[in-house]
């Protein structure tokens, strides 16, 4: 495999290395997939992003399997609603990973999740993967984590999957939701109340759930009527509203 | 891990087995997720559903894995717009599964895909989920895997992703694909002209893309006007609508 098919011709250094964007699943490391893992366990240049500085949601999935003697390129990435912040940070790892690149080593590129799925490795793929081959190695998303560990089928036969961000202003969501059929609820964090108040004035709430740190020890799966007044960046709500439509 | 929180306590029998719906991911077996394998490395007993009585792509997925002794359960599942000869099948797999649960057997029920995302094991766990301990092991769903091989970001920060099945009517896919931002279509099979005629009308044909058996060796990626006339159930089309909204 090298570059995909549809971003054009590989123009970049013959014997440059290879970036590699690696998804890393919900956060339990026994969901990180064989192919990540080789990858992971054979790297000899590992970047992931952390968060201002502090930890790294990324590395600690993977942290059993990365070599000792790995160089690690972290990248400071700001949580602000402003982009500017965050785009200067992806500008400095990316110099860092073209810097190993050039220098013939391979990078694998960590990111929780899907690397293409509000993923941290969309930013480093739009700078460099017409410079320098690619490849990107799909991950479990969070959200069919949530639903399994929730017990909801999200999708069946012709049944549609509406995947909304709960930064959408109350009033999208509440269109949105009134004309879908399962749906899905990322980043819910500080928007929990906002969301909560659109499902419930739309009848919903009875099939409602809120999921926080699908499969880690940390887990919380509960009805959304039961959820804590506070949630984290990383909470989902999930929303299916046929009546057992799956038999 | 038991049972999923919200689906009630466990009341069965106590030295049952326990049942796993595990999924497998899009079909590169090394896109299995390191607890997928574990499981069916070690599973006495392995079950997956068949077309018709013919290949199951689900078992060829972890065909290296499944070890020789192991007890196996073909479902043999028909292809029809009907529902009840499926459900007829899904009664029959879910009656042998219950026999080896009842001995104190764990049961692997392998599932391309994810499990709850348009997967066969929802059918098994509609009638299981209540009287035995069951688990849910989430996969790589078609979805981003396609996106990975086509080099194609499905959706960044606040975009909403919209997953339509193709077998809906063209006014319904039109529709709903004009109020989208990024679009997946799944399923696409001999829906491909209705869909294609959808796109084109709508003006969205240059950015839609075609992803047949992705992962596989007999993988296609392609624009979608180049796409060929017929096309396999496991295909989709990508559809982005933003201008490099990840920048």
């Amino acid at each position: 495999m090298s570059n995909p098919t549809l971003r054009g011709e590989f123009t970049g250094q013959d014997d440059a290395g290879t970036l590699f964007g690696v998804g890393l699943g919900p956060g339990a490391p026994d969901l990180i997939t064989l192919r990540a893992a080789r990858l992971i366990e054979r790297a000899d240049v590992i970047a992931y992003p952390t968060l201002a500085g502090g930890a790294s949601f990324a590395r600690s999935i993977a942290a059993d399997l990365i070599p000792s003697g790995a160089l690690e390129i972290a990248m400071d990435v700001p949580m602000s609603v402003e982009r500017a912040p965050a785009q200067a940070a992806y500008d400095k790892g990316a110099s860092q990973i073209v810097a190993a690149l050039k220098s013939g080593q391979d990078v694998v590129c960590l990111c929780e999740g899907d690397p293409f799925f509000y993923g941290s490795f969309m930013y480093i793929f739009a700078r460099l993967s017409n410079r320098f081959r690619v490849e990107v190695v799909p991950g479990v998303t969070s959200v069919t984590a949530c639903a399994a560990r929730a017990g909801m089928p999200l999708a069946a036969r012709n049944e549609r999957l509406s995947v909304l961000p709960g930064p959408l202003p109350a009033e999208e969501l509440h269109a949105r939701i009134a004309g879908a059929e399962s749906v899905v609820i990322m980043k819910v964090g500080r928007h929990l109340t906002k969301i909560r108040a659109v499902i419930d004035d739309l009848g919903l709430m009875e099939r409602a759930v809120y999921v926080e740190r699908a499969t880690l020890p940390q887990e919380k799966v509960l009805p959304l009527k039961d959820a804590p007044q506070e949630a984290p960046y990383f909470s989902m709500i999930l929303l299916t509203k046929g009546a057992d439509p799956w038999l």
